[in-house]
Parts: structure tokens; C-alpha cells; sequence
């Protein structure tokens, strides 16, 4: 029997219990989530417990990185199924925000990231990252842990939260984690709960057209054949294609002869549901 | 003789230092400076002192809160001067920042307070406060210390960065120093450097406003009569007005029945020099 994380809701409360155990020489690592939590978020709390002494996790469904016609409001919320779940894995401490925690009266203050924040998902969703940037910026005040914990799947945002973690000089290492996907390949996300049976295998198409991908970038294929190609085989199984592109996998932006690495980027959506992924694709 | 405070130029180092002696159970005192500095500064370094085992002090004429056609590339610098100043106070530290350390490379991120940085200074200075903003969050987490001290004259900025500090939940006191002044009234400035002997003399006209305004304030006259009546004292001794006003402390909006305190905020400009004062009005 486990006895399972302390919840706790308060950010002076946190701050003080993760302080005490550092104070004692112990490196606490963070998992920031918004819950409804899965076997992705689980990698990423194994992953913590791996590299460190004690691991926070935190759940905040952050009203400020939704859109005004998004799904902030049907947004999936159990926090004792995510309790649950974190309790067969190894964590000390889950920080449960209450909102006058994050936003205080009066709150006033953004943090905006230029850069990686611009293409793709910044220019969709136009104050999302910022959304994102300025409640990663706080928890990161509340839980000031050693190390942070960010999945793959969502690369712009880690590109985006590890340009504000340098550009401020926040004291926190970023690590950024493998995605985890289902067995046909579908990356796991909180919002696969929203698929029809009929979407959920359109949804495969996301992983078929990353592979295509993959395989075409060994073979030299031109970027821009290799971005049609996902394209078309996204539109092919019936998803409403957002962006399908490979770029820079650092900087978003084309590629050059200098490039270390890229990156293959595709966003759609299935009725109303978005999905994203990417494929990192090193230098050939 | 006294040995003067060590001078480190990386945000590394400072933060290694601060750390290392609050481990040791210290309070850490922080006066963020541009420099330049006189007796205004030394008494915010002489009340960390009073409240504070180590006090750092920070050098750093920061180009962003400056506008195009402002005075950065003329704004006085002179470390060996500043450093023989504070060798006469208790500063441990000196952080003379590289603007590499502030500004990384690619550098994307932006501190934005809205609410009390939209008027007055933020609509004649855009962008000066989200360049305050920033710098001073970044010089947060070079510096972690337990306090840090403003002086009052920037009692706008003051209200900035303690918006900043609650919103983004930074753990650090904001303490508000009174405002030092020559005998003739003028409150002390690193721009009053700029100032003829002609100008100084008109540059009295500020303080004898804010006196007139608190007279005015203590016999009841209407808020509106205070303001037009600082702006006559202003422009009868030459000075081009910017505002002249009285407002709520804290927000900086117009004046309710409910306010507990209101401020008479003035700004102007002799030649090419701006000016600024201001003066806390308690209730009647």
C-alpha cells in the first residue's frame, strides 16, 4: 500500500516544504501540469524520481493559455484520479494551485517570449505561449525546484519556456522528455479524451505522417516534398491540416546549410479536438 | 580604511555568494542601481544595512528602459567613483553586470506590468517599465536576496515592481525608501548632473509645487485646484510640465472617497532633462 502524495494548495506552502529539503541537501525536481494526467506525465514524474531526491507535481488547469473559444471549460479535471495515479509512482508532494494563489487580486503582470513563441502554435493561438510563460514563471517562484520536467510533444513550448528560463536567468534545469505514445504510434495527450472511435484511427495518421517523414529526411528528400508529403497524408485520413513543416529545430525557423538538427511539426484538428506532434530529425 | 566591497561581473558568481550566505542563515539586502550614485543611494544601502547582515548593490545602466531619444549613451558612468562611495557604507557586494549576463544572446523575453505602469511615466516613456520590468526580474535571480530597497522619487517604479513581485510570486520584500533631498528642497537625481546653474535654481520649483500641493491637501482644496496649482508654481519658473497631479497611491487612478492615501505626482523637463517628484498625502 502506498500512501500517496500530500496535496497541498497554498504556493508559500510548497515553497517552504521544497526550500527545507534543499536546505538539507536533497534536489527536488517539478513536473508543472494542468492534470488529467496519463502515461506521458508519468515518464516525466519516473524520469524526476530518477534524478532526484524529491519530486513535486503540479496541477493547474491555467485559464490564461486558453483562447476564448478553446476548451478551457471542458478541459478534463479528476484530481483524485490524478492523485491516484501519482500514487504508484514516486512523488513527495502534489501543489494543487488555487487561482488567487496564481493570479492575486489585481494581477497585471505577462511575461512575453518573442522567438520561438512567434510561428506555428503562437500565431494559432495568439496569447497562449504567454499564458504559458507567465504561469511557468510563477510556479517556478512557488516551487523552486532544482530541475523541471517538459514532454517532447510539446516542443515549441519547451523551446518556449527554455528561452524565458535563460533570458531571465530563472535557477532551474529544463529537462525536456521523450513523448510517449500509444501502441499505433498516436502521442498520448489529455485531449485523445475528446476522439470519437472513428477519430481516434484517423488520429494515426499524425504518427504515419511523422514516420513518412523520417524516412524521406534519410533518403534526402527535399523539406518542402517532405512537408507536403505529411500534409497530404494527414488530409488523406480527414484531418483539417493546421501546419505541417520542418524547420529548425532550436530556432523554428527554415532550415540552412548549418542546421544541427530539425524538426517535423504537424498540428490538426479532428472535428473540434487540436492534436499535435513532431518528430526530431538529426543531421543525416 | 576600509577594504571596499567586492566587484563581480558575472550573475553566477553573485548568486553563488548570496546563496551561500543565507545558507549560513543571513539576510541578504539588495539596492539595484544605475550607478552614478549619491546620497540618495547610500541611504537605501544604509537602511539595507540597518535591516540586513550582507548588502549587495548593483551597477547597471540597463539600455531597454531607456527610449530612442533618451539620454543612455550620456547617462553618467563611473564604477571607480560609485565603489569609493560605497566604501564608505556596509556593502558586501558589487554586481557590475555584464550585459551579456542581463541580455543572453537571442535574448526574446519581456516583463510586462500593466495596471499602475499605464499612466503617467507609461505613456510618456513606452516601453520604460516593461524595461524596468525585466531587468529587475532578471536581476531577482542573480541576486536572490531577502529584501530589496527603491527610493520613493520613482514611487511610479516602486508600484511597478511590487505589481511584479506579487503577480509573478518572486520571494523577495520590497522596501520603499524616503526620498533624500538637497537643502533647497530638490530631490536628488543622477540627472540633476545635467543641470545648468540657471536650471538648478528653476529645478526648485518641483519641491516648492509639492509643498504648496500639501498645504493645499491638509486645507481641503479640491483635488483638481491642488493639480492646476502645481502646474502654475511649475510653468511661472520655466519648467515644461509633463503631469501634475494627485491621485491613489497605490493605484494611480482618480481619487474615490474610499482612498486611504493620495499622491501628488509631478514631472517636467528643463532643456533636454527630465525631472520628476513627488509627495505621499495622507488622509485628512
Amino acid at each position: 500500500m502506498t500512501a500517496g502524495p500530500t496535496v497541498l494548495r497554498s504556493a508559500a506552502a510548497i515553497r517552504e516544504q521544497v526550500t527545507a529539503v534543499q536546505g538539507a541537501g536533497r534536489r527536488v525536481g517539478f513536473v508543472p501540469t494542468m492534470g488529467s494526467l496519463h502515461a506521458g506525465h508519468a515518464s516525466l514524474v519516473d524520469r524526476a524520481a530518477a534524478e532526484c531526491d524529491d519530486v513535486v507535481v503540479s496541477i493547474y488547469v491555467n485559464p490564461t493559455q486558453f483562447g476564448p473559444a478553446e476548451d478551457f471549460d471542458r478541459y478534463p479535471r479528476d484530481l483524485a484520479a490524478d492523485c491516484q495515479l501519482l500514487a504508484r509512482h514516486r512523488v513527495r508532494w502534489v501543489f494543487a494551485a488555487e487561482t488567487a494563489e496564481i493570479y492575486p487580486p489585481g494581477h497585471a503582470t505577462r511575461v512575453e517570449v518573442a522567438g520561438p513563441a512567434e510561428p506555428f502554435e503562437g500565431r494559432l493561438r495568439p496569447g497562449h505561449f504567454c499564458g504559458v510563460a507567465t504561469v511557468v514563471c510563477r510556479l517556478f517562484q512557488a516551487v523552486p525546484a532544482d530541475a523541471a520536467f517538459f514532454g517532447a510533444k510539446d516542443w515549441q513550448q519547451s523551446l518556449v519556456i527554455r528561452r524565458m528560463v535563460t533570458d531571465l536567468g530563472l535557477p532551474i534545469e529544463i529537462v525536456v522528455c521523450p513523448t510517449v505514445r500509444e501502441p499505433d504510434g498516436l502521442a498520448l495527450s489529455s485531449r485523445n479524451a475528446y476522439l470519437t472511435p472513428q477519430q481516434r484511427k484517423q488520429a494515426r495518421s499524425l504518427s504515419a505522417a511523422l514516420r513518412q517523414a523520417r524516412n524521406d529526411w534519410l533518403q534526402a528528400v527535399p523539406v518542402a516534398e517532405i512537408a507536403a508529403g505529411m500534409a497530404a497524408v494527414l488530409t488523406a485520413a480527414g484531418v483539417a491540416v493546421d501546419y505541417a513543416d520542418v524547420v529548425d529545430a532550436e530556432s523554428l525557423q527554415p532550415l540552412t546549410a548549418a542546421d544541427t538538427a530539425a524538426i517535423a511539426l504537424i498540428a490538426g484538428r479532428l472535428g473540434e479536438t487540436r492534436l499535435l506532434d513532431n518528430e526530431l530529425l538529426l543531421p543525416r
